[in-house]
């Protein structure tokens, strides 16, 4: 028997590992008694790949080999079965291995004393050689790659009640999972399950979107995410549930409390959203879609550092959604999805420090750009091709030509391109003219004096402003502070203009609004628009949110009863909103290295809340006016009151505030 | 319940079938315990497809719907689950189904009166639609088009022999597929097969290339290619095998009988080899690679319309080799075989007229030969990248710079893509042009007036001469006729110039000397090579045959006892020659609308032999001096002592010959 190995690790073609999880992800959609799969291209990992790893040896050596797949080894010049004990002669040795999967991820683990696969190891599609991929969740000999390693967790119903004739189950907190059904007699006969985020849903036989029939103590009953679960035509005790939970732990995990019951709640209720679309990849919803978009992505990426600090989330999720080379259709077929991609990879690398992944992924990031130049004009505009979604938001933009906002993604992308350029050594001369060309373009075209915005379009004549190209300028930090002022006062808090009224533009109008400072502003939306939620039962947040509607109409959208997802990615930003913004975290140069804490206390008392950070955390804790930082780690820095003083490693700072 | 509707087929994104099924055929080498497999870059199929089809209805409409997947129909604005009954109602309809499978081919099947799956519906991978693939072995509901449509057959021993300690069966025909164990007594243990193509290799029980050991009667035992099995340790009558052999069923086969018994058993026995290595896609060996190679599919497309006149496996073949776009890698890593691919096409289109294949492929045709064009010179010369493979054969060629054989191919693949230019309604002129310049290129370097020959390369100044770049400008009639007649004089007749030792390349040398009117050579050279395995005991050609060595040696080949493959589809050449050439029927035109049948009788006392052509077939017989032919179509045209005899569409025509 070979020694156990605790560093090795399941290896496979850097990047597949993603595709192939993301093609399950996205073909997981459930509607109705059907199956939904993503209404775009879906592509799959390579099915035969080469791993290899060069070895000087002193003394023979001995490991345990396990493949997804099938193939060979070679081995000082021969061919061996692959599975089970090989041996490796001394010498300069380079170890081979042919693996092959026609049905899933060709996947590879070796373990031997000084022989184990990790990220040391070459991978080849037989044309292109790189690192091997891996993944901190598969590293056991257990743990299958062609799973997803969920941790599993009994969840029972909280309360069962008799209704329309049968019993309506609430478990309170959202399962994902499977339901285990016990019938209490053996007459019993079988029983429909109706589930529902919400207990209209449970209860609408019909139209709720998930329900499965003819169900026996035997029967195989498919993983959904839900809250209650309704069964018609049953006496109350003729039938127990119970539940399965599925996830994926997260080693670390922000803690947030303070004189605010209402904050706390939304800072808990957050969690749990966030928290149940964070499995492998970051899904908008765990109802609906069940997908993965680049949109969403980029929110959950910017949410991720204030509650789980989790790397390798984005990672997978970066990878998933660019999918192989060539680029042939724009990321979930979305002009500003593609251009959100390249800009989220400067935005984990911020958080991360993680230069080894801009390498891996420079190449794309560079074919991805290339690939819309044709669609680029002499200005530096970008207009979509015929079939391509410039979508920016559901709101009145006026799309004629080219459009701002796109225009400013694009400025933001080209800059993030040029840095990323700079990480991994490349020139990024050509990506920063292009940025400053269509800077200026853009301030030519469609910046309005008179106006004092950015105007949608300037092809229509029609000079129209909505709020949509302002923020993502400021956002994005693509204007002058002088602008950034104007265009706070004159499109942001002006009542004028059109307001967001979708939650995914609201992530990004809040956000503007703190970074300008107006965090009183956004203190009250917070408490209203999730505190409306919440007073509703929420305990999870939604995909949208009216107060302006009533009663069963909340559960509606996409002209569907009940299309609205209840427990939806965006829906946590207030985790966001509060880290960055109220506790005031924020890293300076990427992973941290200096980050500092400029705190907004006004609406606090007492505030008791640890966020992670690269390799440590901070804590705040907030009594009797005393303020009191910590970081596990140097390289902070404390802001409050227009003053600054350095954190020092391990040592609490406490301050008077009034 | 609907009527069930005889048109009604499986349908795919065109292509992927092929793209799967030789995934699937690519990685079933197997060797010595090991599964190898195919050592270049392999694709699979599309996981995600949207197939469509408009319909105008005057009644509405029920069908029954089948997937291989998961997904969901669309149909008169509702989405509908798969598998079942669906209806439609009347009007301008059209039917859209979303089809996903993350294991395999998504694959669609609809039958109903008015709406039925077939080549008339087209499918999306999301970004791309074109018209549907289907296969004619794929149009029952009972057959998946995630399996092979094997018919079997059960075959046993017809011999055992005690030997060695244990017992030698042989089934003297070749069986790929599965074997049955039976033991004979409760007592026997469990036995170890050991397979051999020849009596030598599974005698020998360490390096046979398949064994399976502990079998049992419940073993699941492999598919594999064998004519030999031996059991070591077991006593005579202990145990007992079956073997059910596995093979796809062609419609059409040729037959032939002569006075000349040695050559009709190299006919049957070509025809056995050519049988076995003809399943979904044309393979180069059964037991070895059971890969699918450019090269070898060139041999069986000249072969297969005088055997089968399969057009499908064609078009399979084609298509699994050229796999999807785009080109990231030479066809089996070889620049020559690229180029093959492109010369296939034209040539399955004089056998079939196939206009709408061309359609289908056109677009891969261009895409594979501008993928070239960086690697082509300023004289019109193709180099090799690093890494790429220039084969021609395994001979001494002068290989420095620019190899006088790999352009005669890149001047024919530029040919034959003109032609299908012109078939498709494309412009062929830059096609000519190109094929123009590197005529005048070719002619200008390589061709040595005093050698009378083409030589092997300019660059190295050796003006060295070998067989192969002269034999391709004969073969796609790349030369003058003036130069024709000194290139047989000087090159194939010339005994100083290297002789071809390859089976590969030896087809294409018989070829031209029959082209240029040596029958009488090949003739011999039919009698000894393939005589010569006959000699030996042979039921299938192989792979090589060397006169000159002796016993088990035979066997060996790439530095393996056992490493040559005895049943090998190059091996089958004699059908293509004794029907091209001794036979002598060709078409003029595509799709045999005309075609001629110019014998060469002198070996013939007695001839009875039936070819196919598209649909229809000729019969020859020759009996007492007197020929008779009769082709089921017209449009054919007897030649022969220099005068032609229309032929009539079902009318013999009986000419004395002496």
């Amino acid at each position: 028997m070979t020694r156990r190995n605790a560093r090795a690790k399941w290896i496979w073609l850097a990047g597949d590992f993603e595709i192939r999880h993301a093609l399950l992800q996205n073909l997981q959609r459930e509607e109705r008694g059907f199956d939904w799969p993503a209404y775009w291209h879906v592509e799959d990992c390579c099915k035969s790949v080469v791993f290899t790893r060069r070895y000087c040896f002193s003394e023979p050596q001995t490991f345990t080999v396990q493949v997804e797949g099938s193939g060979y080894a070679l081995i000082d010049g021969k061919k061996q079965p692959l599975n089970g004990l090989l041996t490796c002669p001394v010498g300069e040795q380079t170890l081979t291995f042919y693996v092959a999967n026609a049905s899933g991820l060709p996947a590879l683990r070796v373990e031997g004393e000084q022989v184990f696969s990790d990220e040391s190891w070459f991978a080849s599609d037989y044309i292109d050689t790189a690192p091997v991929g891996c993944d901190a969740l598969y590293t056991s000999a257990q743990t299958s790659p062609n799973a997803v390693n969920f941790e599993r967790e009994p969840r029972l119903p909280v309360s069962e009640r008799a209704m329309n004739g049968g019993v309506l189950f609430d478990f309170v907190r959202v399962v994902n999972g499977e339901l285990a059904v016990s019938f209490n007699s053996d007459k019993q006969p079988p029983v429909t399950l109706c589930y529902g985020e919400s207990q209209a849903e449970a209860l609408d036989t019909q139209y709720c979107y998930y329900s499965q029939t003819n169900v026996t103590p035997d029967s195989a009953i498919r993983k959904r995410a839900f809250r209650y679960v309704f069964i018609p035509d049953v006496a109350p005790g003729a039938v127990s549930l119970a539940a399965e939970h599925e996830f994926i732990a997260k080693p670390r995990c922000a803690s947030f409390h303070s004189n605010d019951p209402l904050i706390d709640q939304i800072w808990q209720v957050s969690r749990e959203t966030f928290a149940l679309c964070s499995d492998l990849f970051f899904i908008d919803g765990v109802k609906r879609d069940r997908w993965i978009w680049s949109g969403d992505a980029w929110q959950c990426t910017l949410i991720n550092p204030y509650l789980f600090f989790d790397e390798d989330i984005n990672r997978r999720t970066l990878l998933a959604l660019r999918g192989r080379d060539p680029m042939r259709q724009h990321i979930n077929t979305i002009v500003d999805y593609s251009l959100l991609w390249v800009i989220n990879i400067e935005k984990h690398y911020l958080m991360s420090n993680d230069a080894a992944f801009v390498r891996q992924v420079y190449g794309k990031m560079v074919s991805l750009m290339e690939w819309l130049m044709p669609d680029i004009d002499e200005s530096g505009f970008i207009r979509g091709k015929e079939g391509d979604w410039i979508f920016i938001d559901w709101a009145e933009i006026d799309k004629t030509g080219a459009v701002c906002a796109e225009q400013m993604l694009l400025l933001k992308a080209w800059r993030s391109l040029a840095l990323c350029a700079e990480i991994v050594g490349a020139d990024p001369a050509e990506w920063q003219r292009r940025a400053d060309k269509l800077a200026e373009s853009i301030d030519l075209f469609f910046w309005d004096e008179e106006q004092g915005a950015y105007i949608d379009s300037y092809e229509s004549g029609k000079r129209h402003v909505t709020r949509h190209a302002n923020i993502f300028a400021l956002m994005f930090d693509t204007v002058t502070p002088e602008r950034r002022q104007t265009i706070v006062e004159r499109v942001l808090m002006n009542e004028a203009i059109a307001p967001i009224v979708t939650p995914y533009f609201t992530f990004f109008e809040l956000d503007t609004l703190c970074q300008c400072g107006r965090q009183d502003v956004v203190w009250q939306r917070m408490r209203d628009y999730w505190g409306g939620m919440l007073a509703l039962g929420a305990t999870t947040f939604w995909e949208e949110y009216n107060p302006d509607i009533k009663g069963d109409e909340h559960y509606a959208m996409y002209g569907d009863k009940f299309g609205k997802s209840l427990c939806h990615a965006w829906g946590a930003s207030p985790l966001y909103l509060l880290g960055r913004y109220y506790v005031g975290l924020h890293p300076l140069t990427p992973g941290y290295e200096t980050f500092a804490i400029e705190p907004w206390l006004a609406p606090f008392s007492v505030l008791d809340c640890t966020l992670p950070i690269k390799e440590g955390e901070v804590t705040l804790t907030l009594r009797d006016n005393q303020l009191t930082v910590r970081a596990s780690r140097g390289g902070g820095v404390l802001r409050l009151s227009g003053e600054s003083w350095p954190l020092s490693a391990g040592q609490a700072l406490t301050l008077p505030v009034n």
